[in-house]
């Protein structure tokens, strides 16, 4: 049992709960809690080692035996080592460090998401969350989007992560990954035309922005069109998560129900 | 200028951004920052007084010169002082002392949410700003959703409080309310008819439940039927501010787009 916070694989966790920076540099993200765990397992992610400690539920508990009959790495940490590295309020006792492998984007995609400039880790996650379920197949992330990886992005996205391949591209590559697909680049804008008049069944990539700027120049540059959410009375604007939500299912309607 | 905690608005302050029984008692809660406070005044909302700092933007500093102007007490507060009440991170020199007053629920309404069982005072907050853009005519409020008056559940509302009508009632209130106005009751449940399929243009009112435990006994008992959002892969569930805002803005939809 691991009962000091010097140990390395806690000093290791603790560095990918941290910045982004850190991530990148190990290949590596932390998911925690059982339902993430669960979630990682059940798309046979590559863990390189998982942690618990004796307050883990019996949920909690098969989870740490399907790693083990994986040959993954499991060991035991003392109650107070697994509260001193935890993210969250009411720690669930377990955690896993996940290597970074990205799922390969389909050929010939025809619903893609690019969250843009997104900077609140809730916002994004709840993007990825919509996005796996309204048939996103991949999600391209721009330079100024906060990382996808971090701990509340995870928690939030409530296992997106492991069902959508997340790409992480600068401009130009987005640029090239797009044109070489055709898609029709669409970017959520309030004085576009209405995404209930324009027909979204064709390949489509949506771009969402921050709800303070907008989308970037950048993004600006790269779109075919502008498509807007109508909304009635005074109200300016929804959270980034929200809108970029209802132009998803939007999406999805209109080719399960506009069938020609 | 007030410089000491002690002071009586000051701790008046303090009690209203506690628990819901100090807004209840005082019939008064507060909104803060220059976004909320502007909203409140665009409204024309009865304010009992207003603090601001010298840390304050030149744009709330107009809301001051308002706020005057209509006879309102508005006192000038030490930094200090502002940061020890403030409830946001980086608070932003202006909160405003309001009366709880129901704007009216308009005569034979057509579109109306009940957030159940809503306990996360930011999903509760994006109901509202929803609904207020959805064109949702009055929130009914059942006794199980937590404080639509809590300070986190203005913050995310983005002004909506004093554009929509928000009664707290119980069930037996909800029921007559929605039995005389003849309303369509559906709650938002994964086993439902699809919201794509549903006829949504007949007055209705929208249950939606929290996410781990969908809608109450109650609410089902008053419901008329269940609608869903259809949802591909293994993706179980929405975040529930998400699900209601996709699903008002689908009732928006039918009633602007499918005419008959």
């Amino acid at each position: 049992m691991i009962t000091s916070n010097q140990n390395s694989k806690i000093k290791l966790v603790r560095a990918l709960l941290g910045r982004s920076k850190e991530r990148r540099e190990a290949g590596a993200f932390v998911a925690e809690g059982v339902r993430l765990v669960e979630e990682a397992v059940k798309a046979n992610w590559t863990c390189r080692f998982a942690l618990y400690d004796e307050t883990l539920s019996e949920r909690g508990l098969s989870q740490v035996e399907s790693l083990k009959s994986r040959g993954v790495d499991v060991e035991e940490v003392s109650v107070s080592v697994m509260k001193s590295i935890s993210e969250t309020e009411a720690p669930q006792g377990i955690l896993a460090v996940l290597e970074f492998s990205n799922l390969p984007i389909p050929s010939s995609p025809n619903f893609i998401l690019i969250p843009d400039q997104i900077r609140d880790p809730g916002n994004l996650g709840t993007l990825l969350r919509s996005a796996a379920a309204s048939g996103v197949q991949a999600i391209l992330i721009p330079p100024d989007t906060t990382d996808a990886f971090a701990p509340k992005v995870l928690r939030s996205g409530m296992g997106a992560h492991f069902r959508l391949p997340i790409h992480s591209m600068g401009w130009e590559e987005i640029e090239k990954a797009v044109k070489s697909d055709a898609l029709n680049v669409y970017v959520a804008d309030m004085d576009g035309t209405s995404c209930w008049e324009q027909d979204l069944r064709q390949p489509v990539a949506l771009i969402v922005g921050n709800e303070a700027e907008g989308a970037s120049e950048s993004a600006r540059k790269l779109a075919d069109g502008k498509i807007s959410i109508p909304m009635s009375r005074e109200t300016e604007s929804l959270n980034a998560g929200v809108a970029g939500s209802v132009l998803m299912f939007e999406i999805m309607r209109q080719r399960r129900v506009k069938k020609k």
